[in-house]
């Protein structure tokens, strides 16, 4: 019998006895390996567990927000421990504006009167529920001020197909408040699509289908969110710019130039990425009289949630008074920053982060990851004390203001911008993380790099390679072998700034899948809510360390770099047959649409019954150009084949720094000065996040979202763009191919 | 700009002017299709909204079941109707075995108690849900008795491959009692598959998500099923046999013999249709409490509902106590049987038949198909008093004990077989019908035929032909032009004995998909309802009529029967494709699967957490010998082209009369006397429904069964019988051919 490919269950270095033959690893000759690994069974042996169980505990005790006093405990907390443990570090300081809530007011007037709760209450069994002084009440950050009285719509995810669809049901959005479920994009992409559609004012909610008791018990029986829980979290154009609303592009220090932030002038500065309609996130308890008060058209069946009635879209009798109040303050965001130099490349700057502020007790988002990588760091420092140096200068970063808008990290890299263009070698990231599966994406450079690490770090319960384990779930997923790719990134945490504004390559990880995490964002994202739901013993979170150790680890040790450009070709390959493809099929569907819309079966096919608005004719979607994509994309498969052909090992220490200094600015080489169309920030010509899906990563965005939005013209030019953009990345390959004959 | 293929939305006769150059009409000369259009127009100018209108009130005002006095003068007031239209009328009588409830308990003893209520409340504003006194409650018919206690587990749908998942969760059937949602099966499917996995017993729940408020607001608001309505149906093994479960393959006649019918009796007789283990329907509101008490695992995403509850699989505290007895009779089931004799070809027979009886009011179900196919019946006779008469022999045939179990229409055809097997040319069945979408399967060697009629008979609201909106709709669902295609009958209707057990030619229509039709089988499918949700005006049943009529006028007055081989052969030589292609992928997944389980890594998806218990390698997929198959359907192919290229219109009365005796056969020609493994009453080698999914065809039913049981030697025989039931049908065809020239 054929057997299909084995899967990678076997080869662990970590769960192998020490004398077992060591596995190749990028960047390092076999001796190099050999001592490697031997250096991470020194680093596994020096972790404990107890220190993670100890600070988690410690850093959820109290509300930990950006500005709050909790928080700045911390940040001075995190820079002693890494103090003592022999990192020079320090704590650097930034003054982005931060809102908090004065006024949060929801009612329904008619057809009766409810008032919304919007409250979280203690639970039984979760020790810190019950003691919220400090803590900020649920809202969204960025959300303007505002008071505003209209019929409720409901828009399902607010994105922008869902008011495509509104349209074809004849309901107009203008003067209305749109009531929007949570998921299907990021939060902050519903009030924008909200305020172009001409809605005055946006709720969001948890529907229970999709965070709530459809998933599973609710909390404190089990994990999922209770019916008056809510979501916080930030609604800023993060898409155009995340970081201080006021400050694009520059450190927000303290006399950093900005604009008025009063009230009235924030309202009017159209340039900053505030929303432009007040917006409230409430529980689905809140929701429910609202949404069971709709009139008008029965939603679609993709828009109908889990709560016991019958989802109208509206507008019907259902009227709702919103108004909000927040008080505009510049807070200092406190980054603690700590350094271990390079012995023989301290010039080459790997760098580590994760954020140390909640948005109330945060146990899993971010203590979690902050704590692992505490551990990690800790790991570090007790293998120098036996006598280890890293040859590259390793750099820890515990961002503050994450939750807000990636504060901390995206002011620090703004502010250090020209040094990270030099000494940027590589940014890692981790965030919140819990039981489960290895979950990585970065920069395709690195895929054989993580693949390598995924490989040598043992899951905990299965006891088998955390990427056996992955390749395992993905194949019974897929129902064929599945192997391991690195994850395009998108946004929504710290590595934005680092890859898609300076070009640090960049790799972002954590665990999960496994957690019954229904208490994203609230006041039950608590210590104990961990311990039972997101990882109990925490040993995921062990595994955490061992593999961001490792990361490390083989970063700062390696002769020269572990970059490889085999992956990254074949990828962007694929992503160049997509876009080519979206078009083509484009062209098929709206010929096929518009031919419907103008014989008249779009109609013929729709319920007399209801309302249904035959849409416009859309123009013919033309054939566009993408040779130069096509052509750069050939020349960059002969550059990187080139380079898989050179062994950079056998270079002598100062040649190997050379080809390194090439390396390590490669990622550089795919920015362009002036970034995406209308959003300049990103620079990035592979990767960005979404403008219509925040979170979702648009891959060449250039070119698919100005496919996406049918400017044909837009496309073409950028084409042009990531042809050059891959042009010069191929450009530097070949010098560091010959850099290293 | 290229355009896609127009769509058929012009071209439709009766939208025309009388003098337009008429459309070719299978089986009729250009002058004869003249004729016939001139009559089709006589026809339509003599239907009657009004009286469907009555008869839908009158036959709708008392529960009219199989056994109740109501539905006796409804058979007695039909055939007076037919009587009086000219029609040689009849009520023949059989007696089958209907078992109605005697006690009917549900309840909860642990966690807590409760008690089902098993009934439906009055609803405001529908006038006879207050008057249901004789009706029947609601029940499972042909449940055995039983009275059984045991704790309760969730099985989803109750098919065979929620089962499978089951034993993945390390969840044992053995000694419990089940409850399964309804949907994804037909109804008795459930009960079957449960007692072969060990369970004691059945209670089968609509849940609002596939029935209730998820689908639409609840009646009276809406159309959609209320808290407390249940769905009334039979259970018994239909799959294996219907009608009678004590006469199988002959007419339950009063002297039939039978075996004993005393409960005991029933019991212990292993070889009739009665479920294993009682089984009982409940609302959701019934079943809320007792799927809120359920412990064991959270139910897999795609088995839960739309209560808000979390859905758990069980087994856990619930424990359920299920009492059942019935009244064990045989009833009087009143068949009205109604000639028209044929002018020309008498011993040609076209019969039409639709059911009387109702689970309780049954307005839609049947009724609205019963009138129209009335009102059908009285357009024709219209036609006889202005000088018509058709060429071949009419049969109406107005059902009785369609519900319990296609008892009338059964227990007719087995009593008369033979005269079936010689005179019977097409058998047209329908049902309730409602608004929306010509919905039309059967044989398809009609395809051509009912396509035509599609053409000529226009949509009532959208003014363009009922194949044109199909197509739009079809069109629009799936983004390119969707053609025609007749769809394959399983079962669920009275046709499946004629076309299953006798192969008479059949087709079953209907219209539909735009009701509101949430009171199936409930005491709420009233007259009022009907009126308010499934087709107000009752226009669409006056298309139902319009279409009907010309199916019946264009099979009495052809030339030559309407029959045509291409659509079959280029059906069948599809299916062909699919069970190969379905061997291939089962060899595939097997194969990959046995994989995953031997090296560790299915085990090493799954959440240690959850209990999840590793399936049993399975044996690898052999490749079957197809070639019988692909030799048939290439003999069919020529055998179809040749018969498409002779011209029977040329034939001369006696000659054409001889083709059309063999083309009345044609059907007969695919089935095989031994009829289908394990259930010998269906012979049909194309048609069948399926074992496991009841309603839901199964094409090439043994092949495709045996390979989906992993039965690869009883695989390999099926494909043996279907190539000789397929080389029957080319050497008749052949013949036909012969006999044209």
């Amino acid at each position: 019998m054929r057997r299909p490919a084995a899967l990678s269950l076997i080869l662990c270095a970590s769960l192998l006895p020490a004398q077992t033959p060591v596995a190749p690893l990028t960047g390092f000759t076999t001796e190099g390996a050999t001592r490697e690994y031997s250096l991470e069974q020194k680093f596994d042996a020096s972790l404990n567990r107890r220190n993670l169980d100890e600070w988690l505990k410690e850093f959820s005790a109290k509300p930990h927000h950006l500005g709050s006093p909790a928080g700045k405990v911390i940040a001075e907390k995190i820079a002693s421990m890494l103090k003592s443990w022999g990192y020079e570090t320090e704590i650097e300081t930034f003054y982005p504006l931060f809102p908090t809530p004065k006024t949060r007011l929801l009612e329904m007037i008619s057809p009766e009167h409810f008032t919304a709760k919007l409250s979280e209450p203690a639970v039984e069994g979760d020790r810190t529920s019950g003691h919220v002084e400090g803590g900020l009440p649920t809202y969204n950050a960025y959300s303007i001020d505002g008071d505003v009285t209209g019929q409720l719509v409901y828009v399902n995810y607010g994105v922008p197909a869902d008011y495509e669809k509104l349209a074809e049901m004849g309901v107009d959005i203008k003067g209305k408040i749109v009531i929007a479920r949570y998921m299907g994009s990021w939060r902050g992409i519903k009030p924008k699509v909200a305020a172009e559609h001409g809605a005055i004012g946006c709720i969001i909610y948890s529907d229970p289908r999709d965070d709530g008791y459809y998933q599973g018990d609710i909390y404190p029986k089990g994990g999922y969110r209770p019916p008056d829980s809510a979501q916080r979290g930030s609604v800023s154009d993060m898409p155009t710019y995340p970081g201080d609303p006021l400050t694009p592009g520059v450190g927000a220090t303290k006399d950093a130039p900005r604009p008025a932030y009063d009230p009235a002038s924030l309202k009017a500065n159209k340039s900053i990425t505030l929303t432009r309609i007040p917006v409230l996130p409430i529980s689905y308890g809140d929701a429910e009289p609202l949404l069971r008060n709709l009139g008008g058209p029965v939603a679609p069946p993709n828009w109908r949630g889990s709560l016991p009635i019958t989802y109208h879209v509206g507008p019907g009798t259902a009227t709702v008074h919103l108004k909000l109040e927040f008080d505009w303050k510049l807070t200092p965001a406190y980054d603690v920053i700590a350094r271990l130099r390079g012995s023989e490349r301290p010039d080459e700057w790997i760098l580590r982060g994760n954020h140390h502020d909640g948005w109330v007790f945060g146990a899993m988002d971010p203590l979690s990851g902050t704590v692992t990588t505490l551990e990690e760091a800790r790991g570090l420092a007790e293998l120098v004390k036996q006598g280890w140096r890293p040859k590259r200068t390793l750099v820890y970063c515990i961002w503050d203001g994450e939750e807000p808008m990636l504060l901390g990290s995206t002011e620090w890299a703004e502010q250090h911008e020209a040094e990270l263009r030099q000494h940027g070698a590589v940014y890692i990231n981790t965030d919140a993380t819990g039981r489960g599966f290895l979950d990585v994406g970065g920069s395709h450079t690195l895929q054989q790099f993580v693949l390598q690490s995924a490989r040598d770090v043992a899951d905990p319960v299965h006891k088998i390679s955390v990427l056996g384990r992955r390749e395992a779930a993905e194949s019974a997923e897929a129902g064929k072998k599945a192997d391991f790719e690195l994850e395009a990134l998108g946004s929504g945490s710290d590595f934005t700034p680092f890859l898609q504004h300076v070009g640090v390559a960049t790799l972002n990880f954590g665990f999960g899948g496994e957690e019954q995490y229904g208490v994203y964002h609230s006041n039950y994202d608590s210590y104990d809510h961990y311990v039972r739901f997101e990882d109990p013993d925490l040993v995921y979170c062990l595994t955490n360390v061992q593999f961001g150790g490792r990361l490390m680890l083989r970063l700062a040790n390696a002769d020269v770099l572990p970059f490889k450009f085999d992956a990254l070709s074949k990828t962007i390959a694929g992503y160049a047959s997509e876009v080519k493809k979206l078009t083509d099929d484009m062209r098929r569907q709206t010929e096929f649409k518009n031919q419907m819309i103008e014989d008249g079966s779009l109609k013929a096919a729709a319920d007399a019954r209801e309302p249904f608005v035959v849409p416009e004719a859309k123009a013919p979607v033309p054939f566009l150009n993408f040779a130069p994509l096509e052509n750069a994309v050939a020349k960059l498969q002969a550059s990187a084949d080139g380079f898989s052909k050179v062994d950079p090992l056998k270079l002598d220490d100062a040649h190997a720094a050379a080809f390194d200094a090439i390396l390590m600015h490669a990622e550089r080489a795919l920015l362009l000065d002036d970034g995406l169309p209308r959003r300049p920030w990103y620079r990035h010509m592979l990767y960005a996040p979404g403008f219509y899906t925040g979170y979702g990563v648009k891959t060449l965005p250039g070119i698919r979202e100005a496919i996406e939005q049918r400017n044909w013209s837009e496309a073409e030019t950028q084409i042009g763009h990531v042809a050059t953009a891959l042009n010069q990345l191929s450009n530097e390959i070949d010098r560091a191919t010959a850099a290293a004959k």
